[in-house]
């Protein structure tokens, strides 16, 4: 095959498998070339993933030696994201009755949601990540499209058991809005004891749902390596229960009566900047 | 900038935006290069995606002419990918109380889910779809992988309001396997009127959540031009209520005491070798 035709399959194949690692005389035998000509061809896919900011080839060397695509996203496109992302929420459209946001409609665009998963999944790029985990319904989207970049399982925790998923744990939460009892349910063999685990969720207030669901999963001892939340949001009558969170953004202002909203970049943003 | 580097950063722009048209000016200033050039490019492009079947890049000539990457998958790639599923889902540990199958694993696997999406988008590919539309929970990841590779939303059906997507529209439909009644709501925003709607959930037994989705979409005068499901289950009491449907799989026989599953290919893969 020529090198043009080379460069086209070996990119698909890269942004199609994030993370897998293969080792070179796949690409000699699927390529039908030689070594030396998959080295330069990688070389310039390398390049071109660094100087447009998504991410680069990590080579290993030696007997099992091969090459995996490792995608992260530059801080430039990651802080053009979110700015795009905070000025699209402030819409005074979106503010619902008890000064909620609707954000259905970024959740359901998969390049947005798409965009969201390559940012997290950069952020935890280092975090040895096994699994990410979320809770249904509003962040399966995000978890996924995070999971995709991080080439690892999803597991959705749910509220309520079904009949289809086997045998479960469940443990019982204090929702932190309305203070109501609440129940999560993971089925049993969905996750394995001791997985380092990434949560991904859509929305942070007080932070009862996701200490919710680092109770439930201190019951499978998984260790929670990172916590992703699109967005967070002050809660003015109780301090937030979770400390160690990454966000995307952070909606501080919502008027009703004035019908305003402000959204600013999340701590992600800070802590990178630092 | 290079042939070589011109033809990574377009593979990964196609593979990035399916579906959208961008005129060949944007490629000439971005790549820095003659829009004969860019040509050529796209030639190469065209070619190797077609030979690995992926899809095609779709020319489109005249004062607003330009480009768009259409995916694809060729027969032999969704034919082998069902097989491949079907093999999996034969598994006798997934067999659950009730006779239900247990496929969170797959369900969780974000290249599985990606490749379910790529095939269904495939089938679906000359539908003039305008949102993809699913029920929580499990058909979500499902529903965002056609939706990415139809470049089209998703919009999720719920089975409880939520205080933050606004007023709503709900119905009450009777579950076939259960006969109970249950409510479907979809909110107002979500969806405009006289949309080109495609259905998309994880499986099917007597149709019943289905319909229910049909009926509701009818409020908002939607039309569904195509269903596709996962995997589709015999239901012995019952007739199916939905007609014209495409499922990838089919669950023919569970045993529950002999442990045995026959999972075969669904009517897609019927359809297609006609």
């Amino acid at each position: 095959m020529k090198r043009s035709n080379r460069l086209v399959v070996l990119t698909n194949y890269f942004l199609d498998n994030p993370r897998k690692h293969t080792q070179l005389p796949y690409f000699v035998d699927r390529l039908n070339t030689t070594k030396a000509s998959v080295s330069e061809d990688l070389d310039i896919i390398h390049h071109v993933f660094q100087s447009e900011g998504l991410g680069y080839l990590k080579r290993t060397t030696g007997a099992a030696g091969g090459v995996r695509f490792i995608p992260e996203n530059s801080e430039t496109l990651s802080t053009s994201f979110i700015e795009k992302l905070c000025s699209k929420l402030e819409d005074a459209e979106r503010i619902l009755p008890g000064g909620y946001l609707y954000m259905s409609d970024l959740l359901g665009d998969p390049k947005t949601v798409r965009e969201i998963g390559r940012v997290f999944a950069s952020a935890f790029s280092d975090k040895d990540i096994d699994v990410v985990v979320t809770v249904a319904t509003k962040g399966i989207p995000l978890a996924h499209a995070t999971a995709s970049f991080l080439d690892v399982p999803v597991v959705i925790v749910r509220r309520d058991p079904k009949v289809t998923e086997g045998s479960s744990v469940s443990i019982n939460y204090v929702s932190g809005s309305s203070r109501k009892i609440q129940t999560m349910v993971l089925p049993k063999r969905s996750l394995q004891e001791g997985a380092n685990v990434c949560i991904i969720d859509d929305f942070m207030k007080a932070g009862g749902t996701i200490t919710g669901m680092i109770n439930l999963l201190g019951e499978f001892e998984a260790n929670v390596k990172a916590i992703g939340v699109l967005a967070e949001a002050d809660d003015e009558e109780e301090e937030r229960v979770v400390d160690d969170y990454t966000s995307l953004v952070k909606i501080t202002d919502v008027d009703i009566k004035k019908r305003n909203i402000h959204v600013q970049p999340g701590n992600m943003q800070t802590d990178q900047v630092k």
